[in-house]
């Protein structure tokens, strides 16, 4: 049986690393290391620097290039699953092809594998698919933890709840009931632009526990245009942005 | 100035830790460890083996009782408070006796310091007393990620938004309007019971990422009073039980 791990590498810095995910990576016989087109060549980059600078080992590495999504399916959900179905595919030719029987096959999973992320339910196909394979989880440090760390900043109240959600769901459904705090991601469009902004409290930050980390913070209605304008320069700057923020409500 | 860091550690595991985190208390000129009380002599141990046997370097540790909260004070949130201004008092007096000027001092804190965590609060009030104080904190792994790990599952459906929230919040408030999935973290009495069971599936933790880890799941209706059962032995037979757990409706 092959044993697979979908190792959390943390959000942008090899020191996010757990000693569990060293471990884990320094144990592997083969890693699948994803090229994610052009713009995001800096993301395949750190997984290669953790691989030459982080392991004591030397595992073998296949790089392999994701398939383009098809982004004018009609259904989102539609699109993004033929999307995991030809990641699958991807992943079991290269286990068949590269990987000895009972080898140990990690992939590096940005932030942590079980928020907004499709590892695990690409695994699930290829158990699906009756592959023998036994998948591991190693946790790593979220980008919204590295939001609230860079901020110094409790997520919750003292015992009050936090709802974590997508700009999609935020544009589309407004503020959470029943919360006074909201951490948004997968957010391309400054998403907090369609909510009433009277006594919300934003804390933004893009390439969190990056070289280029930018913070923002203070009251929605004062700084959500600075936002917008950063946001969209160093976009322009970087070729790429990946951003995130809390959003809470005064009591 | 001082540097107070805040250190996540993870939760119940030195694997956990990152090496931001080690380096942080590496270069800690002092650590403060606190006891929390009989029952959880397992936590403090933890922290100790982290220093004794992690870290390379042998930073000064100076160990301190937690103030005893007083669960008599008529409101919840009032107890709290008393309690976070006594801890408060014990750190700035810790650190006027032990730091030197410029000193960099370390706090351990289980999981990750953003979440339901009192640490930060303290850290502002010793702000708000004066001290000449910069806080840093350091991410960890926090117990709702080992749940999920531990599971392998992820925490949120595709694109869909996920509350966290408390034992208190759950059998107060009911479910959470607008999601399907709910994570639940500080109940000490299984508020699953007071919701109502049907098209729920639960994915339950006790201890998770320790020796003693306990694992269940399923549909509620089917494994909620094997659960009950399951924590109240556990809770006998160690003294102490944390447990944490994600609910999700079925679609
Ligand atoms: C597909 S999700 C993956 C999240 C990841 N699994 C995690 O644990 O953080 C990508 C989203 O995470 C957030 N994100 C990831 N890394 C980030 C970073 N370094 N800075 C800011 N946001 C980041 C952004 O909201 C981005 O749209
Ligand atoms: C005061 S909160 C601290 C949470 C911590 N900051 C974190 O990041 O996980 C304590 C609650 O966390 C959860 N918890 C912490 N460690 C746990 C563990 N090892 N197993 C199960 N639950 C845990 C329980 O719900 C417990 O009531």
């Amino acid at each position: 049986m092959i044993t697979l791990s979908l190792v959390g590498i943390g959000s942008g810095n090899p020191d996010h690393l757990t000693l569990q995910a060293i471990k884990t990576l320094e144990g592997a016989d083969l890693i699948l290391l994803p090229r994610k087109g052009d713009e995001k060549t800096e993301l395949a980059d750190l997984r290669r620097d953790i691989v030459a600078g982080v392991l004591k080992t030397a595992p073998s590495v296949v790089e392999f290039d994701y398939p383009v999504r098809d982004a004018k399916t009609p259904k989102y959900l539609d699109g993004v699953n033929t999307w995991h179905d030809a990641l699958a595919s991807i992943w079991g030719g290269l286990i068949a092809e590269h990987a000895k029987p009972n080898a140990n096959v990690a992939l590096m999973v940005w932030g942590d594998p079980s928020l907004y992320d499709s590892t695990l339910r690409i695994a699930d196909r290829l158990i699906a698919q009756g592959l023998d394979i036994k998948v591991e989880v190693v946790p790593g440090i979220t980008s919204l933890q590295m939001l609230t760390a860079a901020h110094g900043i409790p997520l919750n109240d003292l015992g009050a709840p936090v709802v974590i959600t997508t700009g999609r769901q935020l544009r589309e459904n407004g503020w959470p009931d029943g919360t006074n705090a909201v951490a948004v991601m997968l957010d391309g469009e400054c998403s907090f632009k369609h909510i009433d902004q009277e006594g919300i409290d934003i804390w933004w930050g893009g390439y969190v526990g990056m070289p280029q980390q930018i913070l923002k913070a203070g009251p929605l209605a004062k700084v959500g245009a600075d936002i917008i304008r950063t946001r969209a320069e160093a976009r322009e700057l970087n070729g790429w942005i990946m951003d995130i923020y809390l959003l809470r409500k005064r009591a």
